[in-house]
């Protein structure tokens, strides 16, 4: 019985924690947020508002986390107010016995990287889902040696996963180069739908805006794209003893022809649906990846298919296709938690999932 | 730089051998072949005959292995019979300094389990592409354990791996699982072209023979379809954690219509291209995978195109597809050399390729 404690309890994180709540070889014995509304509240309430297709809603009477009547977990275990309770300082949070820490609190590693530090100042194994933390060697070198140096001194073991980065664009990749002999191109390509997303996405992807807002934003840092080349390119080239020389990015507006619509944003003809933003890695001067990533709303308004696309040009060819694309929030949530028991079996250190055994659910 | 002994030259063997001739990483120090055409004649003198795209065909001038006049490795090492001269028995080629041995004898583990021992008392790991090894248990559950014991007394890494068992229908699927919080039905089609197989395949799969001549065929054990559904099957249900009360297999012939020709066989309508071999996979009395492998010469002939396919029902569904499959033979040699560097950093021990960290093509 693994004890996790759940660290941002935002969409994501709440996904985790609904998971973790319907392993049998899991316990969640701790939740930390900072925001006020979510504090105090128990896990489970926060989980009743959670509407996912797997989890069943059941709440328990006892209104403890985990505890689903099953006979196991034992429910002393999770009295007390880090147990059950969304406990808004980490700290109070962080001297609950416990194995693990699943970290969804934010995407680079600079936000990051004290969190990690303080989870394992108090011998805790971490998973995280913030992109930059796949390949943290990619943007943040000195991070990434500090976290290491420091899970190795306590024989915890940290973990950067998620589907995008940490699967669709290179652990999946890599694995797929296992069959190979040669490797002279790689080409991925994940189209896929934003509509499920909010206001935040939306802003960083620029939609709704002017072609013209949206090349300003661009140039401002406002409109990022997608979160995760860098690891991505970087896991890969680690993982195929391969050294890149240049990497070049660019982001262009899909412009919609037609009027798209989500419940949060109204995408008239002539505004922007969604970017497309792509990535090139480059050994001795030649291109040897090409990351293509088109995300937009309502894509099938237009005729686009979804779908995550892998090609290798190498010894032999392989090309590969899913239909529609391996979903992003279902699909991160469940990699994070399928990781734990690899991580908990794990050397001490900063792992990657090239590193790794092979990500599997169990159950 | 590792030091490899192969052990059997076959065509698979032989493509394997010009596959590590063309890794910097590694140097072929010993070969084993009981086929007197094969014995007294040069890994190099075989190699001439391999037209492998990816491999160029320079026979060197000293006529030694892996000497490609790149300066490493130091040729000395290479001199003397069991360097690069093909030898008949094992025992002499075993005692050359080494790290490990890549098996490519047979099929099944009763004929390659004395070949593993004797690799293991030279202390030497064993990667090996016999399709039982790929999980032994399956179908020899006593030799796994003897196996298992003696790599850890012998401090050594026990492998088995091909395209298929190996990867196509147990690896990948166990990869993809991992972004999933739940899996409630799995499903692989592997619909491949035996064209460029010989005879020996033609008859183990029955292809030219009567519907009635297959029947009788597949009762009385002459046509056996595919070797590795047990594997495949036992090797997702170990990493996924299910136990599989019961398995159903049946052969199905794949009648031609048209006339389909290779260089090897003749199949004119009525007669039989193929056999559909399907196993299905049971937990709880409700079938939980169905693996489905129709395998003929020149499946294009009569419209039917050769791809794999692997459809997850579950949470969320994954719905993925190569075209063309991955290929069998060159995917076999590439998986079993990759895997070395893998091998070599592993844990003692008989492990499978969902123990060890992602398959990755390094170069």
């Amino acid at each position: 019985m693994v004890r996790i404690i759940h660290w941002g309890l935002g969409a994501m994180g709440t996904r985790i924690a609904a998971l973790v709540r319907d392993r049998a070889d899991m316990v969640s014995v701790g939740a930390i947020d900072r925001d006020p509304a979510k504090t105090g509240k128990t896990l489970d309430q926060l989980l009743a508002r959670v509407r996912l297709p797997a989890v069943p809603q059941v709440l328990t009477k006892t209104g403890q986390v985990g505890d689903r009547g099953t006979g196991s977990p034992s429910p002393g275990r999770l009295n007390g107010p880090a147990g059950g309770i969304v406990v808004g300082s980490p700290e109070d949070v962080l001297q609950t016995p416990a194995d693990l820490v699943i970290l969804a609190t934010g995407s680079f590693v600079e936000e990051v990287a004290p969190q990690v530090i303080l989870a394992l100042e108090h011998g805790l194994n971490v998973i995280t889902i913030a992109e930059e933390m796949v390949f943290p060697e990619a943007t943040a070198p000195d991070h990434a040696q500090e976290i290491d140096r420091m899970a190795r001194n306590r024989g915890a073991v940290v973990l950067g996963t998620g589907i995008n980065p940490g699967f669709v664009m290179d652990t999946l990749v890599i694995c797929l180069t296992g069959v190979c002999s040669q490797v002279r191109h790689i080409m991925v390509r994940r189209a896929n739908d934003l509509s499920p997303y909010g206001p935040t996405v939306m802003a960083g992807q620029g939609v709704g805006l002017t072609p013209q807002q949206f090349e300003d934003g661009v140039a401002s840092g406002r409109v990022v794209g997608h979160v995760g080349f860098l690891q991505s390119l970087g896991l890969i080239a680690r993982a195929l003893g391969w050294t890149l020389d240049r990497i070049e990015q660019s982001r262009e507006p899909i412009v919609a022809r037609l009027m798209r619509e989500t419940p949060y944003v109204k995408v008239p003809p002539g505004r922007v649906a969604g970017c497309r933003h792509v990535a090139r890695g480059f050994k001795n001067g030649r291109e040897v990846i090409f990351l293509d990533h088109p995300q937009q709303v309502r894509p099938e308004l237009e005729g686009f298919e979804t779908g995550d696309e892998i090609r290798i040009r190498g010894q032999p060819d392989i090309s590969l296709r899913t239909s529609p694309e391996i979903p992003g929030g279902a699909g991160t949530a469940a990699i994070a938690v399928n990781m734990v028991p690899v991580v908990m079996a794990a050397e001490p250190g900063l792992r990657t999932m090239a590193d790794l055994p092979l990500p599997r659910m169990v159950g």
